[in-house]
């Protein structure tokens, strides 16, 4: 099988890298703290992102940020400048949608197929490989990949170069969104009378149920707002998205009203708690005071 | 086994009264057009609301509206002055909380036990069995009522009477909160450059993944707006949940949009769209071009 070069071994690509040495793929993989590349099952460590990627056919790329992937890769001293002509490069970090098409170009120039690639599910979905992957990219180029991703999860293809950004936001925005939906209608029903708890579980398998209602709306419900997903990331994505659309001509009035209202939550000392935490942000708003057992 | 009157048989209705005459209630049925409660199976027609509910056990109101219920149900020559007493009201149709509760003690002053709780599902749902039921009541009298909702769904108890009414207007200020974030982020991502059809597809299965997204989502990608649950009744609900949110002293920033939301889209002429159509309007303010297969 074709030699994979695995860059970022964290939370997400730790597990990733595995699957893929479990799967059958020798995965050459590099991390800036080498410790936790060393630890990884069936896996090479590679001394330098440029030996990781040398020799691979494929190389995976998870690094933290948009600016950590363009400091790996770029440059005359970068990664991609490493690869084998004809390799292929998929980004599965979330990156903001130009700097993945700047990626894009910057690989052409060097013969290297380019896909963007990010992920949905979280650590859990990493372990267990069914991650939810959206792929922008050359719809051959991505076709040849199916083997690659089969073990992290389910890919679909969404578009070209970029557009696996996009639905990654799109999917952000709707985590986002739901989780304040989620908040206002538990919280009004609590205020009326009702207990939020069985509110929750009654809605669960009609036509508002969502994972969020599950996962969040549990942690509401039970006012543990252990991360999770820290609020302080929330606006990162929520922030993004609204320059995306503001760029594009877009308003969108739900977001705007949930970008706000993370803010506040941050602004509040809240950036460290779960994103469901929305609700403690919306019940400050509303003086009703929130019990808190986390 | 225990009669039952079931007062309302339409689309809701019908499907609802044949269940229960299906799982051995003896049902007596009245309808303000009587060919429909005629046309049911296993279920005896009742020339008045007053003669279908004299001898029942259980109540079963399913009309259309909280003012629909209170003619039929309330005053000297009002239903509840012909039931037994001690027999139980269950008011399934989706009311104000005020109205519920007026009932309730309406009903009280005649030693008639009152329950609220009305239903997620749709028609499907009630023709399956499968609705989720959202009881507000006594613990003990919803308790009894146990193998009353078990041919129609899954009912949950959710607090004192008025509290299946509040987590109706939970369920639909998700709903309809849901479908603006699901417009909102596929709206962003189509104007991107991606293809919102695979960007709904990928989201499926993660964190985003809900019934909205899966059904209203559907119909925006297909650009297919034939009802379904049209625009219209929806602000009704919004409405609804926004005045009862303002008589409680809730500001619900996210809920607010979204009524203004679908409220321009009915001022716009799309009242007979389906909920889904909040795309349409959202892509009217952004002056983005909607292709309508319906």
């Amino acid at each position: 099988m074709t030699g994979v070069g695995f860059l970022g071994t964290g939370i997400m690509g730790g597990p990733m890298a595995t699957r893929l040495a479990a799967a059958g793929f020798p995965v050459a993989a590099w991390n800036r703290s080498r410790e936790k590349a060393a630890a990884l099952e069936g896996v090479t460590v590679a001394p330098t992102a440029r030996a990781a990627v040398a020799r691979a056919g494929v190389v995976v790329c998870m690094l933290s940020s948009g600016e950590a992937c363009d400091a790996v890769l770029l440059g005359p001293d970068g990664a991609v400048a490493a690869m084998t002509p004809g390799a292929t490069l998929i980004v599965m970090s979330s990156i903001p949608v130009g700097t993945a098409r700047a990626q894009a170009a910057a690989c052409a120039a060097r013969d290297i197929s380019y896909v963007d690639a990010p992920v949905s599910g979280g650590e859990r979905g990493a372990k267990e490989g069914t991650l939810a992957i959206m792929v922008g990219g050359d719809a051959a180029v991505v076709a040849a990949l199916g083997p690659v991703f089969a073990p992290l999860g389910r890919a679909t293809h969404v578009g070209p170069v970029g557009s696996g950004q996009l639905a990654k936001l799109a999917n952000q925005l709707i985590v986002a969104s739901s989780i304040c939906a989620v908040a206002e209608a538990l919280l009004l029903a609590e205020r009326g009378g009702a207990d939020p708890a069985q509110v929750r579980e009654a809605l669960m398998g009609g036509f508002a149920d969502s994972t969020v209602l599950r996962q969040h709306g549990l942690r509401m419900v039970e006012g543990n707002f252990v991360p999770g997903g820290p609020a302080k990331y929330q606006i990162k994505d929520t922030g993004t998205a609204l320059a995306l659309a503001s760029s594009l001509g877009l308003t969108l009035p739900v977001a705007e009203q949930v970008d706000h209202l993370f803010r506040d939550l941050v602004a509040n000392g809240g950036g460290d708690l779960d994103h469901s935490a929305a609700l403690v942000e919306l019940r400050r708003r509303n003086a009703v005071p929130t019990k808190i057992n986390a």
